[in-house]
């Protein structure tokens, strides 16, 4: 019996039937009678009408408590509802000055093992992983999901930018995809040559996302976003080099970085986390939030929210 | 009356007549029945006999009490003592993709208010700031100490890498060289124009240091060090470009690195902290230790040790 009782809840109790009956009914009829809520649902069926309902109930509610931990509980499901666009991560590992690999191009691992496993966790916690061609062709990533816990893991959709289809027909991503879902998106302007191999790869279980280019001859990011979030793609992790990530924040279309800083110094350099694409202006900066710290053995991920762009300026004497 | 009693000490308590008489006869001769220390005194007259003459009077003694934060507490002194040599501090700012300035080479404040404030404190803390010749052309910066708290600051001398006396005479650090001491750094090798300007400087009233050319033409900084640390010169803060940051690095001449990040991306950019020099492979990485964080507004300072060089290489797959 919780009659009299108060009820602790991180998002409003909804008032609509979706797959369940409403919340709301089920707590008025409970006899509880104090409500304490984090999150308002965005849900446009619910979006404060709960709380509406439980008040005209006669039942005490407090609002927005912990708010800010109770809508980072549920970022890419608010973000998704409102947009209806998948939310983006972009993550990189680099050295404290700032590089994601030596000048001459050898990949070499610059982050801990630690490091490495909360990637894996990261990825089993997003619908998709996406890469540029650049890297298919440098790495021949898999892409999965590897955690040794002996527990199996959600795989999330493989997801490769690759405007003209330059995806060689042997890499890991293309002969496992029958198994593990994949998608290329490329330009809608073929030429003969990428027709032909656009029919291959279809044919070999993949799926092709065609979009208008971008003033760059690339693919649009923005209608991409559009066309995965009708999909019901809701998150995905951008695990690529400078020249995608560029086209990620320049203009931003991304909600979050993740940064793993590692303790090393390369020096001289021409691979940093975000290349090809640049501010000309202070004011075409983009802004972050305040990251937030943690530790993977000694390298630190810093993680930032991308925030609206504003200008802002300040100046001083050195 | 401290008969009996027990004394807490950061470090060794010394055991030869300097300024003061020892430490150690006074502790004896006070009844003090009790010594925990945290350091010992590296110092070759001290380095574990003041302990050792505590214990034959019949004193308990208790050693390495939170040592490595009593040793941090004399980093700077430590290390002066055991090599001669200053210990160098290598600061930048730059953004979260590891930027110190827009493509365009516009100047531009990055970092906030309160981490320019620390910047001030730390060039109080340290007997000399350093710059290239760069820097100066560029900002034309005073390198002083500026806090507005209404008290005397300490003034650091300041120092300028400046291989072939590029340094214009009309800049902040030139005429203000008889208020606030200035050291040039140049190479011994100079030819007439340069031995003219040279004339001219020290008339001025800059000090001049003359080194061998280095692989790279330019100052040797390890033979530099040993001078500055003749000249009583215990610690150096360098706040310069990439060029001469990576001079302290490839090879290592430096025991610090501090890096304040801040949450902007600049994206393309020739603009990184350390640049002109780098590793060629993995084995050459410059390895720093796992950082301290601290937040100054939304900026990061993290602060990294350099380790000694030692190949470190690992492996997986993507």
């Amino acid at each position: 019996d919780v009659k009299g009782a108060t009820i602790y809840v991180t998002l409003e109790p909804c008032c609509h039937t979706g797959k369940q009956p409403p919340c709301t009914q089920a707590i008025i009829q409970s006899g509880i009678s104090r409500v304490v809520t984090g999150s308002k649902d965005p849900n446009p069926l619910v979006n404060g009408k709960g709380i509406e309902e439980l008040k005209k109930a006669g039942i005490q509610v407090r609002e927005n408590v912990l708010k800010d931990k109770c809508d980072a509980l549920n970022e890419i499901f608010f973000y998704y509802l409102q947009t209806k666009k998948p939310y983006v991560i972009l993550k990189y590992a680099c050295t404290a000055d700032g590089k994601t690999a030596l000048d001459s191009g050898k990949q070499e691992w610059i982050s801990s093992q630690k490091s490495r496993e909360n990637v894996h966790r990261t990825r089993a916690n997003v619908m998709a992983v996406m890469v540029g061609v650049n890297t298919v062709l440098a790495d021949n990533p898999k892409l999965t999901v590897r955690i040794n816990d002996g527990k199996k893991h959600f795989q999330p959709l493989r997801i490769v930018a690759d405007s003209h289809l330059r995806i060689p027909l042997d890499t890991d991503l293309v002969t496992s995809a029958k198994e593990i879902p994949v998608i290329l998106c490329c330009v809608k302007e073929l030429n003969e040559e990428e027709e032909k191999k656009k029919a291959i790869l279809l044919d070999k279980g993949i799926q092709i996302i065609q979009t208008s280019q971008n003033e760059h001859g690339r693919i649009n990011l923005e209608e991409l976003m559009v066309i995965l979030g009708q999909k019901g793609i809701d998150s995905i992790l951008v695990e690529s080099g400078g020249t995608l990530t560029a086209n990620f924040l320049f203009p931003p279309c991304a909600q979050k970085i993740q940064c793993y800083l590692c303790p090393k110094i390369f020096g001289q350099s021409r691979y940093t986390p975000v290349s090809g694409l640049g501010a000309k202006n202070i004011g075409d900066t983009v802004k972050l939030s305040r990251p937030s710290v943690t530790f993977f053995e000694d390298d630190l991920l810093l993680e930032y929210k991308v925030l609206p762009a504003k200008t802002q300026a300040s100046s001083g004497e050195l």
